[in-house]
């Protein structure tokens, strides 16, 4: 046997994609359907791998190596197979990315042009230790008609390669080769080179991770490095509405990107507000570090230059008194990461400014940060949350993983008919067709 | 005087890019016209800057260092400003690409969602030594809120200068240092470092040059490196059609990415389709290179392996006979650049089957590959093509340099209230709103 290695697996993805991308809706559904059934019915193989895994897990955790968070993220369940099953189906059951005609124009008589949404093609995917994520990025990538190279991580590695194995086997009548799983840590480095062959490149995990993904390769990345929310409360806010969406934004799930790290209070409703958040955040165990301001009026510890710039992801937050709407905007560009930003205020003017001036993914008119979430947004399956700019912002669906391309309709149409004297001019005119 | 480095410059770019972005229509159009009002007003002083590079560079000329169309490319003219001028004018007139809805969404009762067009933010351009590149890229990025560093061919030092100097003083009542000019070599290789600062690179020139810039940095690149682009003869083609595509798409202008460099017919036709054609070619000059099957034919120099990945930009034309629409589309994907490729088919059926079976930018059908244009297209100014698949795709219009955001509007909507036992349901009815 032939050694497969990584750029062999590209090669035989990136041969896969291009019959993917010509599979119609129902055969891709299919392939999905035919996951999920095929989890439902090898409950006891994908438990008896999980083990392994678990077991290896409680061994590092005992050796101090793993946390138990990190062990509780690897177990797998009966239920938690039936509930990723269910994703599976429910991905099956997203509307096609593909096949969507997104701009259609006449250019002249019998003379056509349609952009037409197709898949990305190959997509390099690097993902934490949870088991379900490689069964989730699988789905998202077969419903798009993607090929997709899967690296899990090592803490997973028994349950990823039975979870790969039911895959490839329930998609035989699919492009063999549509999905690639590889193991080793030094073959995340192969992929990062192969930049002729991957399309895209999906990590999941620590900020610092995505951004070591980013910073190595010339690849697109459709990652999420930190998410460092504001909320801020206008001299106009009703503070009552600001006190439950800055409560919200920080209680409601702390350890999520789009909690609110850094609440922004106006000078003038200081004295007012922060009395009563503070004691709201203080009967949620939230810890709290003021500026100087912020302290004169409610003790607490001090924030140090660092805080404006973390990301606790904790039942943590820090709080600074601004003396107007452009200094919240200024220490938002200073110290965010432009993931969500929220303002409280009921001057709609001045909430323009604000989320016209922050460049930030999402910007927010009296509600919640945590709003700023694919499913939320009503995006059906959601792909990521990008903080990258180009190409898929904020949090992305289905269609992040499609681009498109031109489909030109002539008969028998050449360029010259349209250059010098005599040239025909085009007509340039909006259909509503679709290809 | 302190002096600015390129980060300083990047830096004040970065500033501008979000006054920039709060810029209305008519702000950024206002600021167009006063460029070409500057250029009609100055051509004394272009045309004495231009003077000066176009004599370095016939010295250069003489001493065998630079070519006769390099100087050419150089040289500006009164009318040359005049016809620049004019093009500053008519990016004004271009319908304005932000401040668009692309999409909205009422997520709940008065919790209302609009993903919007904004300006990507940096745009970090090098280009080719024409000196009108100069303010073509400026125009466009204006037009749509980007703020620019511009790095042009050391070639055209003076002219570059000179109209940046008019250009910034044209548009002082616009922000403070959104364009800025780089002139050092080793200035570009900084760009490439600052991805926290540039969100996207353009680079123009050979393909060399595109590719270096692609694969020395993790900033996205808007690019295009060659064009390989293909005709393909089907079996059941209407052979006089097949011959006035092939003929257009080499002959009508050959220096071009989109012009064809190799020619694919089907073996039953070949006999017939390849006399007539090879003869039109002669008559215009084409030097043609054809494989066995070929050459069996029509006498003519053998194509090597080297001519099928050869991006002639010249009046040669590789030519090879296939078997079946499936081996031209396996020689199409061996050896092209997925830039455009055109069937000439009578054949519905296999018409679809090879566009979308082709992972090209641009797969037309019955039609000149010279169509692939951005004003062909009626995309409206050209920003430039490009050969990645991520966010822009093939001819690119003013839409390639925006991104989206989401603002969401909301009053005083928590998440708390979406979740747990008593969770309110999402409604995500579409909307035609604008924000």
């Amino acid at each position: 046997m032939t050694e497969h290695t990584a750029e062999t697996k590209v090669k035989e993805a990136q041969t896969a994609a291009l019959e993917l991308a010509t599979l119609s809706d129902d055969e891709r559904r299919q392939g999905l359907n035919s996951i999920a059934d095929a989890i439902d019915a090898h409950h006891e193989e994908i438990l008896e791998a999980n083990e392994k895994d678990v077991t290896a897990g409680e061994e590092m955790l005992a050796e101090g190596e793993y946390s138990q968070a990190l062990v509780d993220r690897l177990e797998l369940s009966p239920s938690k197979l039936e509930s990723i099953a269910e994703m599976v189906r429910s991905v099956a059951e997203q509307e096609d990315p593909l096949e969507k005609t997104l701009a259609a124009r006449r250019l002249d008589t019998d003379l056509e042009l349609y952009k037409v949404a197709v898949p990305i093609g190959v997509v390099g995917t690097v993902f934490e230790s949870r088991p379900d994520a490689l069964v989730q990025i699988a789905a998202l990538c077969l419903r798009s008609g993607n090929a997709v190279i899967l690296k899990g991580g090592s803490e997973a590695s028994h349950s990823n390669r039975v979870l790969y194995e039911i895959i490839r086997e329930a998609t035989e009548t699919l492009p063999d080769g549509w999905a690639q799983l590889i193991e080793a840590r030094e073959d995340v480095d192969a992929l990062l080179e192969m930049d002729d062959a991957i399309d895209l490149l999906m990590p999941r995990g620590s900020s610092e991770f995505v951004r070591y993904i980013q910073n190595n390769t010339s690849i697109p990345v459709l990652g999420h490095t930190e998410g460092i929310c504001h909320v801020y409360v206008d001299e106009a806010a009703d503070l009552t509405m600001a006190s439950n969406v800055a409560y919200d934004a920080k209680v409601q799930y702390p350890a999520v990107c789009n909690a609110v790290e850094t609440l922004l209070v106006h000078r003038d409703v200081a004295e007012e507000f922060l009395p009563e958040i503070t004691a709201r955040y203080a009967d949620a165990g939230v810890e709290l570090r003021g500026d100087d301001a912020v302290r004169e009026i409610v003790e607490m510890d001090t924030a140090t230059e660092d805080d404006w710039s973390t990301e606790y992801g904790d039942l943590i937050l820090s709080i600074r008194v601004v003396d107007s709407l452009g200094d919240a905007i200024s220490h938002i560009t200073n110290y965010g990461s432009k993931h969500t930003e929220s303002i409280v205020t009921d001057d709609d003017e001045r909430a323009s400014q604000f989320m016209r001036s922050l460049d930030s993914a999402s910007v927010f008119h009296n509600a919640s940060t945590r709003f700023s979430d694919g499913y939320r947004f009503g995006l059906g399956a959601e792909v990521g949350i990008s903080t990258g700019k180009i190409h898929a912002r904020g949090p992305v669906g289905l269609e992040g993983l499609t681009t498109y391309k031109y489909h030109l309709e002539g008969d028998g149409h050449v360029v010259a008919s349209y250059t010098g004297e005599d040239a025909k001019p085009y007509l340039h005119e909006e259909l509503d067709a679709e290809w």
